[in-house]
């Protein structure tokens, strides 16, 4: 399918999107749940439904902007290994990826926007950028709703707001969430009582591959849990000051461990260097948390600035499906990770060594 | 003390004593136990007794090659961490470290033969040489136990031979051992295998450190155990023949492991090599782990030869007695973690890369 290979080829990154690769910060996120009035939800619709679910939404989405120009992929037509492809690369959920009969994505040219139809909702609208830039994500996304709200009528109550299949996202039916890289929290331990905090405030924490995926990497997606009662605008300013305090609380957190202990972190961060310069099997879970602890090396400018996007892409690179994709579906698991390390070698031989200097305690 | 200084310096290996650093075999030794006639043993003796044994013992040996212009030390007058230091060179065994009045240890100048006064027997005389050549040891001990007799009169039955404290050594009162490294053997999982044949043979199997040490570093030591009805020449062709067929089971495990999985092989090497090169922090077991795995990279001429010598001095070094001693008895055991990681690092940081060439399986 040469429009799935042209996407493959996008650079993709851990901090997805455009905009900036920052500290602490990857990337900020708002999806939109919208349903058509009068039709049934995808998961009590029959299929020729959600065939003519499909078909309005499509010709609605047509043209639009950001998506003009990208690609549509019915789930039927992909195979299991590219849609695992897409979900690594958080433009399908994993429910899509096993949804029937409807199912596609519209992803613009840059992977920045997609729209899922017949997944939970008729459709889900997402928008995402590097850093944390909620006003800017929120303009893209509140644009895109408008136009298509001017194409097709959804199921909204005057009471309610927006209608979903799930009563949890009736209202907004917004969810904004941000990507975050805290391993000095994590480091330092603090991370369940961060997680706590956050919880009490009606937010919610989860892994890298959203909900049930743990914290491989020290990669935490906050977001928020409320659709009712709040407008979209004081939720993303809610949410934003909550990251605010989170970063600052990962910022305390690496500068009391470099105080409290910087040689335990130098060598977490040099055997991390060793491995991934010198391994020759590598699993995905141990690429991911070497690779999350050089990208704390880039900001603590022991490895150049220039090396982060690279250390975001390979993040990603580096999972099994894109692996899979990459050798033509030719590996099986212990082959993934031989391919792994030998990618991640080649790469990491290239860079120069950590710079320790003004860490390194004098003894 | 500045006599123990002066030996401090003596370069130390692995592969201890003169003689050639081979792969496989680090060393070849043989001890014999010795007492004099009419005169308990010095665990049954008194004081002044045991005073007594060792200034005829002092006086014997004194002027005899190798040990002339060698050390002296009486246990009483070396601090703990001294002992320690004689135990890490296998100069003094646990047992004399810890024994009372009297007990001492004259070692030649190269380190290579010494003399235990007092320790369970009144004399434990040993000579160690690099490689495997018991005839060139036997030669070096023979002549000084024969020089040693006609100064002394050994406590000797015409039925027994040597009587010694213990039973089990009674007759030749010799053990002859040799050290060797077989990480092919414990890599395959077949050390086991192999130990309990050995002691099927009338042979025992021990670690580094004699009796009660484990397998760390993959560095084992294989002696006799019989000492009655067998000539010393019988016991040490019988150990040898028994020593070559090791050799060739480890040849045969490498070989074997190589063929069957040498990515595996090279994973363990590189990540090796990559701690050595990159850790602040290391414990003395990660330590000769990863120097044994180096030590192997050399004789698959990953490295270059001449590294054999330094990987083995190395390994020494980073004992933790030896750390303690060079830093004047300055570190806990987290300090001496960290100074044995900045040591080997920089060693390492000056080693080539590991040279993989015709190892790594096209792909």
């Amino acid at each position: 399918m040469a429009a799935f290979d042209t996407l493959f080829k996008i650079p993709t990154s851990l901090s997805a999107g455009t905009g900036p690769s920052v500290p602490i910060v990857l990337s900020a996120r708002v999806r939109l749940a919208r349903n058509l009035a009068d039709r049934p939800f995808p998961g009590w619709a029959k299929e020729a439904q959600r065939r003519d679910t499909l078909s309005q939404c499509e010709d609605a989405l047509k043209g639009l902007d950001p998506l003009n120009g990208g690609y549509t992929f019915a789930m039927s037509d992909l195979s299991e290994l590219q849609k695992q492809v897409l979900v690594e690369r958080h433009l399908i959920s994993r429910e899509l990826s096993t949804a029937g009969e409807g199912a596609a994505v519209v992803v613009s040219k840059d992977g920045s926007c997609a729209v899922m139809i017949n997944e939970e909702d008729h459709l889900r609208i997402q928008v995402l950028q590097g850093g944390i830039q909620f006003k800017k994500v929120w303009k893209t996304i509140d644009a895109l709703d408008t136009t298509i709200e001017e194409r097709l009528t959804y199921a909204f109550s005057p009471e309610l707001g927006y209608l979903t299949a799930c009563p949890t996202n009736v209202g907004t039916a917004m969810r904004a969430s941000a990507m975050f890289h805290l391993p000095g929290l994590v480091l330092a331990g603090q991370m369940e009582k961060v997680i706590r905090a956050v919880n009490q405030l009606g937010l919610t924490v989860r892994g890298l591959f959203g909900e049930g995926s743990d914290a491989t990497g020290s990669i935490f997606q906050i977001s928020n849990q409320q659709t009712l009662g709040e407008s979209e605008e004081a939720i993303m300013q809610k949410l934003t000051s909550v990251l605010q305090t989170i970063i600052e609380q990962e910022e305390n957190a690496r500068a009391r461990f470099l105080e409290a202990d910087p040689v335990k972190l130098l060598d977490k961060l040099g055997r991390a260097y060793g491995v991934l310069q010198n391994s020759f099997v590598l699993c995905s879970t141990e690429a991911m948390n070497t690779l999350s602890l050089m990208r704390l090396a880039v900001d603590l400018n022991m490895l150049p600035e220039e090396e982060r996007s690279l250390i975001d892409q390979l993040f990603i690179q580096c999972q099994p499906a894109h692996i899979q994709f990459a050798t033509d579906n030719a590996l099986d698991s212990t082959g993934r990770d031989r391919y792994r390390a030998d990618f991640l070698r080649k790469h990491f031989q290239m860079l120069p060594p950590l710079n320790f200097e003004g860490f390194v305690p004098s003894s």
